[in-house]
């Protein structure tokens, strides 16, 4: 029996909920020593979790806020839906970590709106995992939180993608930098430019054990030259579904291709499927909610339930590490 | 002996100048019955050359700019520079294109300085096509040259993207829309929220012949959804090299697993070599400055002969077509 929180489940949400979502909670009991709190329609849980009682429990949820509705007005009128009582069991100690693969916008809503934001923390920022081949992912932020932002955002990007590299990936002197079009200095918009401009002050870097590098060019960005990558959340998004689209399209691409030959097909595909792997939008690994007042893991709406396990184990992590508190840390020591 | 005016070359710009450069030149004079004016260094482009008059001509120019130079100090001072006689052999109807493959900026500049901006045109922009798996490129602006935008210029965008897709690509009636964070209506930065506004109008897309279809998610853009996507030049300048990154960094490592067993080797690579091909940058095919008074191509800096003859090509088709006239008359039905 585990004494620790179990990690909230919100099992309503996503293009696979419930089933992928209660499997994979039940998984990640099966493999990491530790418990989940399943949040959504009880009897339905009931049914797929049969007489496991141990290290699972469940939190009754009535409503679901679906896939593509707006994120903001749901959350104020659904109080009883799964992703906001998910949140709530964070805020009211039942659980030490909250995930979600359903509604984006309403699990950051959420998140903001029942645990609060850090102190002095300007804007919440989803930080997310860029797969290097052969090598630890690079985080990039914002990857869609904020679709407009100022400079002092960005600059609070670095110092909270720096902690959550430094915490998550075990990154001892994490590089970071800055997403633009050119290597050079004085390449960019506006926002990279004044941004680069904060960045280039002394002090920040050292309080939170980074080096800052300058410039990263989106070619650069899945070959592992920086271990932070920030960014406003438009650009991180586009980017993040342009390589989730090339991706889909290419793999399914060469399935074609190499299923015109028997021998290719089975000499090959052996030997290309990690490569498929490594890049699937599931397989990516969940992003989190960086900058409110507890652990907010969102795994992608397609994640299977191999992906939600690994997400589960990765939110107790961050939990058991006290990322929270280290970014707390790092803010207030940098206003 | 072709009567026509030839299509002005840089060849001292781009990572292979001089010889992919004057290759890909003189190819396609042996491929397309067309003629070249071949702008650099005299000397090195007559001992390339050789014996060859037929259709092939040389401009004297004594200075380059560097693939990494400031452009516009640069154009104001390299006077005798290559990329500058490139225009001015338009302008002084020497030549009826330009093509570049050095500099993007300095090509920008040196069009926009000598050839003037089309009346109207608030912003030229670059356009450039993003493969599609078999079928049509989606032709995408602006790659780089704006990297702030007004709604406004990505409301021209629109309309001149319109034009030169129906003008390269013989599309009869253009699918244009605006890439943004979600297919809903309502999703996107400020910039791009004001551009739909201004798209939403009637009027426009009737006017160049085209269809448009509102939002476009990156993930959908190397699928063909859309036949004309517009953006501001940071996003599509980060989106193109995201994914030439991608492209590059996934080949190499699907080359290296599949060199681990001979037989995979040889069956699967004849099947995935035209994948590859497909989104290798230079094969992409070359972009056009949209919005000054004269063609102006922009390879890829990494292009090949084949590619450069390609281009060379395409700025002929272009020029025959009377792809600036045809830009000028849609801005001038849409002030």
């Amino acid at each position: 029996m585990t004494e620790q929180l179990p990690v909230a489940v919100d099992v309503m949400g996503g293009d696979n909920a419930p089933d992928a979502l209660i499997e994979g909670a039940l998984l990640a009991v099966d493999r990491h020593d530790l418990s989940v709190l399943l949040v959504g329609d009880p009897e339905l849980i009931a049914d797929r979790v049969g007489s496991r009682t141990e290290n699972v429990s469940i939190k009754p949820a009535s409503e679901v806020i679906e896939m593509h509705a707006e994120p903001a007005s749901s959350v104020r009128k659904l109080r009883d839906s799964s992703v906001v009582r998910t949140m709530e069991a964070v805020r009211d100690g039942q659980a030490c970590a909250a995930l979600s693969a359903g509604n984006t916008g309403a699990a950051m809503a959420s998140s903001l709106l029942r645990l609060g934001r850090i102190k002095g923390v300007s804007r919440p920022a989803i930080a997310g995992p860029f797969p290097v081949l052969g090598s630890t992912p690079t985080t990039m932020l914002d990857l869609g939180a904020n679709a407009d932002c100022q400079p002092e955002w960005l600059r609070q990007f670095a110092i909270l993608g720096s902690v959550y590299a430094t915490t998550r990936f075990k990154i001892e002197r994490p590089r970071v930098g800055v997403l633009t079009i050119g290597e050079e200095a004085g390449k960019g918009n506006t926002l990279v430019k004044d941004t680069v401009e904060l960045l280039s002050e002394p002090g920040w870097a050292e309080s939170v054990g980074a080096e800052y590098i300058g410039n990263v060019e989106a070619s650069e960005l899945m070959v592992g030259v920086a271990d932070v990558v920030v960014c406003d959340g438009f650009t991180g998004n586009v980017v993040l579904k342009a390589l989730e689209g090339f991706n889909v399209g290419y793999e399914a691409a060469m399935r074609a291709e190499l299923g015109k030959d028997d021998v290719a097909m089975r000499s090959a595909t052996p030997l290309l499927k990690p490569l498929w792997d490594t890049y699937n939008s599931g397989n990516i690994g969940s992003a989190m909610l960086l900058g409110t007042r507890g652990v907010t893991m969102i795994s992608h709406g397609s994640a299977s339930a191999e992906n939600i396990s690994n997400a589960v184990k990765t939110a107790k992590q961050l939990d058991s590490e006290g990322v929270v508190l280290n970014l707390r840390q790092a803010i207030g020591a940098n206003r």
